[in-house]
């Protein structure tokens, strides 16, 4: 039997971001404002930056694809563009997911790669491939466009303070009308006075000005729940982009600016998320059966148009943005009773939707 | 085939906290810290703080159970002794996990509860229940206890600019070599300026001081992975613990102060986090048969002897805790590349181990 089970006071309790509330008389919700962004808002994500990966069915049968949309210019682009190679010469097709670590990442590659205990030997890996330095990992420069009506971030050293004083926090003052979020945190960098986290291109950056006020700034993006980032040995060591892996769990922070990120689930992140932990060191399958297979890996891109995936992502410096990251931090939904007053960069996903061949 | 697969260079790209590294010449890891805690440090978890839920077994017939400890006081005492009281009436079992939202919350109890579409009459509830009011979700008058030696935070009006000056954050000044780790986020409060994320107790808490330097401060507790909280209707009602959620996502911290918090899962966790996603809204089951039945939830207290788990936690005020923390956010381990510098409160999970009858 199959009907919906929706609990009034389970509803109610629990409200997530991806739904709207009902009867909202005051403001509106995170989703409600997602809902209203004018068309103008939403970027298309091109087809050159979607990969489609499909997984081995499910038990039951079903399929299973995931979506993962790749890190824009100019970050982690010598990854980026050996993933395209990858996908193009199907190296990834027959590989498997490997790890499965609660809380915190899902891993996948050749399960014979680097492995003392392989079955046989590492898949040859095709030609053409880059081999980013660490330099890329850790930071890269960029001009961050700040509109200064939606983020008056004062870059001024007078306004240190009020930016946020100390080690790297930054607070853009709150509340303040014509600052409509506070966002700070304690991992921007412990080098530099005036860091913050930003949104930009759709992703969420850590920033590092090293003299304020100067532009550019350098910037490197963050471990939030269902990034995407590139397994590698020691460093200097930075991985070529054969094996992946995704966060499952709380943002793990401290491997920002330590491994390469390369773009972030946007669909099909719970065939991920769910599947069963591995029970052997960092939570590697010790069942080799454990292991799920995965078929394909594609550029969108190369699809068939009638197969081709497409998304697109609210723009992170629109009015839209801004609302939905103030609404974010100050839940006014009736359910509420105190208002966070601020949220963590992880905890305001940028909003990104399905618009073709579902 | 059972073996286990360690890539190498997994191992390394990826290492956890919860493994010790290989080899550390230099300063040890948050794991090996916590390995060489001494025995003092380790506080026994009361068998009336533990509850033991046992799901319906896996598909393969493996059996899963969950262990929460319970907060201790003076935090939540109304719904703690609620869930103490609803399990010693055997009231949890047969009720079931309803609901596996992907990155937010598994949330379990009986389906017919407040149900429109419900099969049946909801499930009554046992006699002598408390009637908690908003007030203990808000926040709870607490005396901490700070070390000064390990966490030696300036109080004082002066030095509030050295702690964090914006609108609740609370940067402890790193580095300094009296100052073993900063812990900062913009969760604290947007109603005083001097707030901050201290453990406690052997859980995290967010903070306030209505006036500096004044004690005692209210103090709460924060929605970390893990945490256990109580599923309710619109205010004032604030539950009774009859439903129950635990997080299995990024920390969904405007939560905090919003829904009172009971505990958090000590093992087993993979057994909920793991559960396939709901494809109704909010992550509830449409088709019943996705739900897990919850077969007993039990006081470890109450259990013979010998199948009565029982576990420590390191001690939150500890010289080991402080070494703990303050490397989980300077990771010095050889794989590391650029230190955090800070980390976030749901970044610093306390230790918990297994003592006796696994």
């Amino acid at each position: 039997m199959t009907r919906p089970l929706i609990s009034l006071a389970a509803l109610l309790a629990l409200a997530a971001p991806s739904f709207a509330q009902e009867a909202s008389p005051a403001p509106p919700s995170p989703a409600e404002i997602v809902d209203q962004a004018p068309a103008d808002e939403w970027f298309a994500i091109p087809p050159e930056d979607l990969l489609v990966m499909t997984l081995a069915p499910a038990a039951d049968g079903s399929e299973r694809k995931v979506v993962i949309q790749l890190m824009p210019a100019p970050f982690s682009q010598g990854w980026v563009e050996n993933i395209r190679t990858l996908a193009r010469a199907n190296w990834y097709d027959g590989i498997s997911v490997n790890r499965v670590q609660d809380n915190y990442v899902v891993q996948w590659g050749d399960p014979n790669y680097d492995n003392p205990e392989a079955d046989g030997p590492a898949k040859p890996l095709p030609e053409g491939l880059q081999v980013p330095n660490s330099d890329a990992v850790i930071s890269t420069p960029y001009t961050l466009s700040v509109d200064e009506d939606l983020f008056p971030i004062t870059w001024t050293d007078a306004g240190r303070h009020e930016f946020g004083s100390t080690y790297g926090s930054a607070n853009i003052p709150w509340p303040d009308a014509r600052n409509p979020v506070r966002i700070t945190g304690p991992y921007a960098s412990s080098y530099s006075f005036n860091s913050g986290f930003p949104f930009a291109l759709g992703f969420p950056f850590g920033l590092q000005f090293r003299i304020a006020p100067t532009k550019p700034m350098i910037a490197w993006p963050v471990h939030c729940y269902g990034m995407v980032g590139v397994g590698r040995g020691m460093s200097p060591d930075t991985g070529t982009g054969a094996e992946l892996y995704t966060v499952i769990g709380h943002a793990p922070r401290h491997l920002d600016r330590n491994i390469a990120l390369v773009g972030r689930v946007v669909e099909g992140m719970e065939h991920l998320s769910s599947l069963p932990r591995g029970k052997g060191q960092l939570g590697f399958y010790e069942d080799e059966a454990m292991r799920t297979p995965i078929l394909t890996v594609r550029v969108a891109a190369d699809l068939p148009a009638s197969e081709r995936p497409s998304f697109e992502y609210l723009a992170t410096d629109g009015a839209s943005f801004a609302r939905y990251a103030e609404a974010r931090a100050n839940r006014r939904d009736p359910f509420f009773i105190v208002p966070a007053g601020g949220a963590d960069i992880c905890n305001i996903p940028v909003p990104v939707r399905r618009t073709g061949s579902e």
